[in-house]
């Protein structure tokens, strides 16, 4: 059998029941897998004891492939797939070598003619988009914003200026105990008729995705809390006289 | 019971499984909605079926929407949620309101404080994405290019220079019969050191994913053919000197 990297979509939410993020066949097709590279091995433990894995932990082979892995380090994790066996790539929460390191090692298989096959699972950024409301013909994952306030206000400031300029939605993430500043950066620095959306909780029982104009956004300012939320604006096109 | 709007995403591939792309927990509650606003009534019809939705077929109230509906006819499109029901938005293929017209309905949900709930589904762009090695941190899905050939490369030209100013993949489409041509202009068009990635029939069972630089896909041109299919490109930055 040729050997394969299979990508696993792991929850974003850890009380959400599997049966409801990922399909039969996908759980079924992990529990048949012995060889992971993980982007956290003590997440992906209770992850595949959850998908009900029928093997023991302690037999399934677990190499941790994150942001302090030496990137000549990755190709020789690539090693159970070029034996002719199936590889598992989990990332800590939805779907691996997106907005996460994994991408690494799905280059170098493709480099070596080994085949990547993706499993569907959640992913909090495309759930968010579609739930936004927001334009989904067009849309940008930026991923984080600077941290530093002159940093991020202009970055904000660039998110409207593409968004009006391509009509397209800006996305953007925050470490989550980071959440609410961020909003409050957003409210201040936005223009009043930008459309923003907040997706918090994405797939668990305490999911809450709303969209409005920064206008009605500051009259009631809510609290996301530590929640991993999902930030999107649209900002409206300059009129042409 | 407070109304709905809840976003089902459709099958990919309609020869694949419903059970290997919608997780059990989200069939389930499709089976139990009986409103729906669709992007093309004979497919969603073809979904509900293979679905095993319990109603007849004929008592699933079943509304368009899509490029040929009027802006104005969008919020009674709500009804059913406005009378406390759950209403199912679903897209021809994938996830509902990303690339496709259901975002509309959407912006109407959350301008009325109507919840929307996204069920987790397949996205051919995010599997793609996720399946194709490059950069998953920062990434933009520009939708259709121009047809034309000199405006089909200057924009190319463009998503070069962006993914190598902002690091980012540039996602892209072609209506399926056009992919090869597209293939082609993409090949004449970028440089030598781009890389490329295709995801063609994903989810299906003539998936067929790969990534290399442009100047290796010039030396072994693929035949794509009519499957829908998802190209993904990365440039270098320029090195600094």
């Amino acid at each position: 059998m040729a050997g394969r990297v299979v990508l696993v979509a792991s929850w974003i939410d850890e009380e959400t029941p599997l049966d409801h993020v990922l399909p039969a066949g996908a759980l079924e097709r992990i529990r048949g897998l012995r060889d992971f590279v993980v982007e956290d091995a003590k997440s992906a433990r209770r992850f595949l004891a959850a998908c009900r894995h029928p093997l023991p932990i302690r037999e399934i082979a677990m190499a941790e492939l994150n942001e302090h892995t030496a990137e000549a380090a990755v190709p020789a994790l690539l090693e159970p797939a070029r034996a002719g066996r199936e590889l598992g790539l989990l990332s800590e929460a939805g779907m691996p070598a997106v907005a996460d390191p994994g991408a690494r090692l799905v280059a170098c298989a493709h480099a070596e003619g080994i085949a990547v096959v993706p499993l569907v699972g959640p992913s909090s950024i495309l759930l968010a988009l579609a739930a936004s409301g927001l334009e989904g013909q067009r849309f940008r994952f930026a991923g984080y914003l600077p941290a530093d306030a002159a940093g991020r206000a202009a970055a904000l400031a660039e998110l409207e200026r593409r968004s009006a300029a391509d009509d397209e939605t800006q996305v953007f993430i925050e470490t989550p105990y980071r959440n609410d500043a961020l909003l409050g950066d957003v409210l201040k620095t936005c223009k009043p008729a930008t459309r923003l959306a907040i997706a918090a909780g994405v797939t668990g029982s305490s999911e809450w995705i709303r969209m409005r104009a920064i206008e009605a956004w500051r009259g009631e300012v809510p609290v996301i809390g530590k929640r991993p939320a999902i930030f999107l604006l649209h900002a409206a096109a300059k009129k042409r006289r």
